[in-house]
């Protein structure tokens, strides 16, 4: 097996793009990946500051590394999610990476800020964790980066998890999540603009990028998603990419170019009407945000819009808590 | 396990309905669904004549069962397709199913009509064999509906044939598939109407209905198809609906229900300009229609349009081969 730019033993294969590369070759192909997918679809300007969601795990830390080497200027985002020991082992991998690189870290803790974690708050809230999970995590990562002011927000999606959202928005047709599953969200309406510059490169070619790379992530796959459909399927999409590969990026890539567009409208009607939300002044279409109300049921404080800002992490030996 | 009509023992449980049958309720259960496809998309009016696509397995003789009990005017068409002893043997299951039961079967055998079966004929017009069948059999089963006057075509399609096709159109975004993956399509421009009642019932189901009505059909699949990639999609939307009773369903009718309609356009692109092809009189965009352009490719005789009609068999101890 040998690299197909210059010869020498390859470390990795990608079936789908039927070529083998040596480690120096496969990082300049993730990076070109990436510079690909940022132009395309023209996800983030020069001289633009960036705030990347950061969790740990090998995508966050891949893109946030592939960003700062590309020479972007981004920091990073950490939310604690009160998960046990996970969450303990995953902000130290973020912290780590941080500190090591001189980057620059934001923290915001659920249970400090808000007073739940995401267990016992999900169950009080009467939702599935995952459910309480992402909304507390979309809500977080978009209000920080407004209030901080931050161009773009960046998260890790990596081919393999836009391949199974699509498909699983495909399986029940949730044709309002559909318009709007794209690599590229503008800002608008108190949101900011959101992209996936991973979205060409996938899940096990993250993992091989920070093994090249010598970073450290949290291997493990968080405990409460265990056994959620979202697995089956990638699963169901695995077993197939192996028997055709380059089938994810066929699906992805060809709804995008001939698809997503057809149910624009709907994801449009789906922002009219979008207005503050009282309590914390992100954009809502219900009288309460979402966050809010988890927030209320979830047995914690109510957010303080005027303290709700996340607070960044001078790096060093003793982490500052977020307060 | 008892039946949910009844409360006697139950032959067979339906995970996606969460409910379980004897036998007679099952045989109900399944004239019901029928109904209500045939109801709902409106397939067949009181009256009609019916040609019913039979290839001697359970979908097509369990739907040719099924809409005599419920008292429609369906007669049989059966291709020899010249599979070695898998045409044999389905040929006979065919023939026995319409003898037993006084049915009219037509028969078209496409060696002796047009000088090709599926294996060499694929190989010697380079074309995938389930491509050449498929395209064979969608030629001839629409000549002889509309030479022959029937007022629709019936197919033997099941809920799970048409989840994997849409599924694998939906994998490769085949955007001028899906607006015409319907359960009815209208008759135009040459084509018959072409309709599916099994859509809301399941291969097992339809196995399930063919052992209780004790219909002997053909078991195996047919061996050209081993390994194909609608196989793969199968197995694939298994798994999902082993973890989620009932996704093929709404997969399905979801895309009726919410997307299909997005994609019509392009179907009717798809069929402008149409016009007879030449030498067989079938609608075509192309020069010569793509059957005609096989048969030419595959070494068979020219089809000669005076002669291109199906001949009724009379069913007794001789058969009276298709001239």
């Amino acid at each position: 097996m040998k690299c197909v730019t210059c010869r020498e033993p390859a470390i990795i294969d990608i079936r789908r793009h039927n070529a083998n590369f040596c480690a120096e070759h496969f990082l300049e192909q993730c990076r070109r990946q990436v510079v690909k997918a940022i132009d395309e679809f023209e996800m983030i300007a020069p001289g633009e500051r960036a705030l990347v969601a950061v969790s740990g795990g090998k995508d966050s830390l891949a893109v946030w590394d592939l960003l700062t080497e590309l020479g972007y200027d981004a920091d990073g985002l950490y939310l604690g999610l009160g998960i046990g020991e996970y969450s303990d082992v995953s902000g130290r991998h973020a912290r780590d990476f941080a500190a090591a690189r001189g980057l620059k870290l934001l923290e915001v803790d659920l249970p400090e800020r808000f007073g739940y974690d995401i267990p016992t708050g999900a169950r009080a809230a009467r939702r599935a964790p995952c459910s309480a999970c992402g909304l507390s995590k979309r809500h977080l990562f978009d209000a920080v980066a407004v209030e901080e002011g931050y161009d773009v927000l960046v998260t890790g999606h990596n081919l393999d998890d836009e391949a199974a959202v699509l498909f699983g928005n495909t399986l029940h047709w949730h044709t309002e999540y559909l318009g709007r599953q794209l690599p590229v969200l503008a800002e608008r309406d108190g949101f900011p603009r959101k992209v996936k510059p991973l979205v060409r490169l996938t899940e096990r070619e993250m993992a091989a990028y920070c093994v090249v790379r010598g970073i450290d992530y949290l291997v493990d796959e968080c405990p409460m998603a265990a056994g959620n459909r979202h697995l089956t399927y990638k699963e169901a999409l695995n077993d197939i990419e192996k028997a055709s590969p380059g089938a994810k990026h066929s699906f992805y890539f060809g709804f995008l170019a001939r698809a997503a567009e057809r149910f624009a409208d709907e994801a449009e009607t789906d922002r009219e009407g979008l207005r503050a939300c009282p309590t914390c002044g992100a954009p809502t279409t219900a009288e309460t945000c979402a966050f809010c109300r988890l927030v209320e049921r979830a047995g914690g404080a109510r957010p303080d819009p005027s303290t709700a800002t996340a607070v960044p992490v001078e790096l060093g030996p003793t982490r500052a808590g977020a307060r």
